[in-house]
């Protein structure tokens, strides 16, 4: 596996995604915020933005475009067709392209939703010396669909999603509470520990993302995940969205701080 | 001023207040979450959504019902067209009608919106031997409109609206603190002092709600205040909306500690 180094700089992180880099973005640019992408034709933006009020551990929303545009207050100067590292385009239901450039497929009716991203806490658990396992193994997050579901609301509906961090036993109660101050990018987990009791058969294969390792003496901590929609769009079969692809986030301006409470 | 008893329990409050009461309900059911309501049509009710994420401090969103239907997840059995103590019909956003029952009024598209009140966290103040003026001297609290904008959204703009309580000096941090645990109910103070700075010129004068006394030694703190969507509504003059009348809430079933954090 090649090596890539992360950079510091959310602006030229943006940079280099959009000359074409595709890769997953934890560790990048730390101290400041990420956010998922989820755009959706404006007639279908308040049932996004219902689902989005009705779940908001999975939702918690960041920003919201007007109709066509993409630019966003998390980062001026930014394109949400470009600066994303990859997007996934879908058609009811069905993701028909993973891209680097969501440019061709935009269109005036979309109004992109940035939701709160877990990658944002993690330079606090660090700092809080609580240890980040895809962070050390250089690799994307492992994200699990739920049997939960989340409350529907109009013409969406779907599981809740969620990622997985291994934290050693004696840690947990620290994870808790440090990711706990942080509720607009997903806070307090929702789930400690037995993966079965979520529908999780197997931690060692992840709907998205990448496995990690699990040690010995470390429990798995599930927090909500902003690929909720996704599987809100698998599920519903809206006729057309354009979301990140897992793991590779949108990169803000905003330092993490801004969401500590 | 007559002295009405403020009963306990939510229920047995939202009963006398669809029997005719009409109160302001600081005070009652203390212990439960207490809510402002806007309703709008449902072709404003995406500007509506829009305009409270814009807005989160004076926006908070509880609940948001389906179309036409007056049940929320706040207080199963309750009906959002009666349990309101009183109501402001506002057309072309001038409020025609302030009544204790809106059912004549309630239409087919009208989406509700429950927006967190700051009511709701002054058990926790008085638990915290932080005074709250209003409650010792039985009134409304008071608010103001202020210089502030809110971001607007799709048809909807206006003033930034706070309530304020004098606080004494040395009690200021810790009235700071513990409402800063509740941000679903407005959360910590947007302002604290100088009330010019807001530009409310005379705080025996509030624009909603009753003047309450302000002794030496005491700062006025204001708190943002779910009042703003009605500001936004004389603002922008939509063809209709149904809110509460200032200070009149709704008192849910939920315990104010749910909103804690």
């Amino acid at each position: 596996m090649r090596t890539i180094e992360k950079l510091t700089d959310p602006a030229a992180a943006r940079r280099l995604f959009r000359a074409g880099l595709q890769v997953p973005t934890p560790g990048w640019a730390p101290g400041y915020a990420q956010a998922n992408l989820i755009a959706v034709p404006r007639a279908l933006a308040y049932d996004l933005l219902l689902f989005a009020q009705r779940n908001p551990k999975p939702c918690p929303v960041l920003d919201v475009t007007e109709p066509g545009q993409a630019s966003t207050v998390l980062a001026p100067g930014a394109d949400l067709r470009t600066d994303v590292p990859a997007y996934r385009i879908w058609r009811d239901g069905e993701c028909v392209a993973e891209v680097g450039d969501a440019t061709p497929y935009w269109r005036d009716d979309l109004v992109a939703v940035l939701i709160g991203c877990s990658f944002t806490f993690e330079q606090a658990l660090l700092e809080a010396e609580v240890p980040v396992r895809h962070l050390t193994e250089r690799r994307n997050v492992h994200m699990f669909r739920t049997k939960l579901a989340c409350r529907p609301a109009g013409a969406l509906a779907g599981p809740l999603v969620v990622s997985m961090r291994p934290i050693p036993a004696p840690l947990v109660a620290r994870a808790v509470q440090v990711t706990g101050h942080y509720p607009a990018v997903h806070g307090a987990p929702v789930h400690v520990g037995n993966p079965a009791e979520l529908g999780i058969a197997d931690l060692s294969r992840p709907d998205f993302g990448e496995p990690v390792t699990v040690n010995d003496g470390e429990v798995p901590v599930f927090w909500a995940c902003g690929v909720t929609p996704q599987a809100a769009v698998i599920a519903s079969r809206p006729e057309f969205a354009i979301s990140h692809a897992p793991g590779h986030m949108f990169i803000t301006d905003v330092r993490d701080r801004t969401y500590q409470i």
